[in-house]
């Protein structure tokens, strides 16, 4: 496919927001990248463009029938003042994993690739350079075919728009209470659970606001069958430290395969530090913190990177974990892969990709 | 809530298609209703419009997280040409359950009335005459602030659109061939499948492109968590006639309270047929046909009313129902339920709401 991209610049440049001030994903770039689909001729007309509002009809798939993916990632500005994007190649996999199990056709991962690095080099003055600080990039597909079927659409859009976001830990990185769910289900063997797709997140938002009437900032999911085994945390992988070595849920088909889990478990590695993949029940880790050898808690994922877990509560019994501060592995992974995202660290394992 | 619904009317009013050759839900009529929600001012600004695209901000949470609920229901011509629409309270109480699962705000179901007939009454033209056809009306939520943060929107829009559809059966009702489906996941308790939401119909697209592969028309969902109990087929309910009774899955949590599958329940115990409501295990249908008692299988739902179930097919095993050929009670059901409908039967049960 040629690599042409149209570039249409803005005549109307939006003023910088101080991101100490915004909220997450309230404030947008000047542009944003656009690349439509129609059946028999394939994904066509890659551009960016001003960041505007678009035209749906309201008979679009993507408002009926949800058929719509989504993906996460960063830009970080260095000290040198370079622009780092961490990672993209295993969004553009991962959306068309999603695209996959939503009957929406694949994208090309290089296009995709040129798309965001355009757009990225485009508005590259709206990469805010305080600490901690981030151009957060969202890419995604929509189904617009106007036709009320029950059935895969035949026209898409895929877009990516960009929002500069604040430090996720303002005041230093803090644990969080989390709300272990045994009413709501965000996901189940043979449905969509492995794919970043809008359905999953419409599922959680009742839990979440369940959680957060009792003081809970997440709650973290279990298995759907069972009830019973660890899936993730609020929109986080989870890892527990239990007597010196790290357990995370296996990639069993309902959990999304975070990429900050693989870097995780890829630095864990390389520190010789050993690392299950393997079912995680909750009654095991109420066991190993009644033996005294649950020693650290943490989701992680893009936004935060790393989030402890100072406390669980489930059906009532809480468990604190650490004396409910950060612990030791927990802050070494935060910083180590901060580090590397900002630059400030060697990137041994090629995961940057400078714009 | 003031019921002051302004109409703006179309200048360019479209042609009317000849619906025996439109497929379901291709064309819209000319109009549309729109209410609009912010949060602190409820719902406000009801109005009919001429049916056009909206203004969508890229970020609005329905594309990234789904947000989002519908309904489905018809209205039809009568030979002395009023116009009757069934059981719209019903729809909008539904909308309500959908509503509150979702997380979204609820809506007065009074004023959905009167812009759902404010609508019909603008559009009456476009409901069509021929035998069998209607107008599908299409109600639907969306969530349109343009915030990536995961959490319910502050904003929505709620709108009607319509759809004047063919005669489902063209030449007589006809049975399908039905796959049980054994590896992909419609809904489970705690999930959202008793809500009308778009995540269930993404997340079913993907079996049903792979049943059509095969030859089957629609798949059977069993239950998510024993892979066991029948729970819909495509995108309604189900029946089956064993032995002189009528059983149908219980309304569990993961299954859409259809409004049609409450009508046929009523109509058979107002004939004395018995119906239990109650889990159904696939093995027991196996066992029934073993049998010799397995009499009738049927889907219900808006869109045909009733689908009658000719062949079923679980992991390779066929099972023939009556002979591929539609049941008596099956046809009965359909007779008087379309008879009630087009109002050529009388309404005992007040089902018909006529604008
Ligand atoms: C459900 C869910 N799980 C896990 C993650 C973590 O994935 P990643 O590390 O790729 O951001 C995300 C995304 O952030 C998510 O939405
Ligand atoms: C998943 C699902 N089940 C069942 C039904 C049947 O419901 P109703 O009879 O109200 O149309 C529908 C809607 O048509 C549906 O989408």
């Amino acid at each position: 496919m040629a690599l042409n991209i149209e570039v249409e610049l803005t005549k109307a440049p939006k003023q910088k927001p101080d991101v100490s001030r915004v909220g997450f994903g309230t404030v947008f770039t000047d542009h944003m990248f656009m690349l439509d689909y129609e059946e028999g001729r394939g994904w066509h007309s890659p551009r960016v463009v001003p960041y505007q509002s678009i035209s749906m009809d309201p008979a679009a798939k993507v408002f009926h029938y949800g058929q719509t993916v989504f993906e996460g990632l960063k830009a970080y500005r260095t000290a040198d003042g370079r622009i780092l994007v961490f990672r993209p190649d295993q969004n553009f996999k991962r959306l068309n994993h999603s695209n996959e199990r939503m009957s929406i056709p694949h994208l090309d991962v290089e296009l995709a690739l040129e798309g965001l690095k355009k757009l990225v080099q485009t508005d590259r003055d709206w990469v805010p350079e305080t600490e901690g600080t981030s151009l957060y990039i969202r890419p995604f597909i929509i189904a617009t075919e106007p036709v009320l079927g029950v059935a895969a659409s035949k026209r898409y859009i895929f877009m990516i728009i960009m929002s500069p976001v604040g430090a996720y830990y303002a005041e230093g990185i803090r644990p969080v209470k989390i709300h272990v769910e045994s009413e709501f289900v965000r996901a189940v063997p043979g449905g969509t659970g492995s794919a970043k797709t809008a359905g999953n997140y419409a599922a959680s938002l009742k839990a979440q606001e369940e959680a957060a009437l009792e003081g809970y900032s997440q709650v973290l999911w279990l298995d759907g069958v069972h009830k019973k085994y660890v899936e993730e945390v609020g929109s986080m992988n989870v890892f527990f430290k239990v007597n010196g070595k790290v357990i995370t849920p296996a990639l069993n088909g309902s959990i999304l395969k975070g990429i900050t889990r693989d870097s995780m478990i890829q630095l864990l590695q390389s520190w010789g530090v050993p690392v299950e993949e393997r079912p995680v029940s909750i009654e095991e880790l109420y066991e190993a913190h009644r033996a005294g050898t649950l020693e650290e808690a943490f989701g992680t994922g893009t936004a935060a990177v790393i989030s402890p877990v100072g406390e669980l509560n489930w059906r009532g019994e809480k468990l604190i974990i650490n004396g409910g501060e950060t612990g030791e592995l927990s802050a070494k992974l935060y910083e180590t892969l901060t580090g590397i995202q900002s630059g400030k660290l060697e990137d041994k394992l090629g995961w940057m990709v400078q714009v």
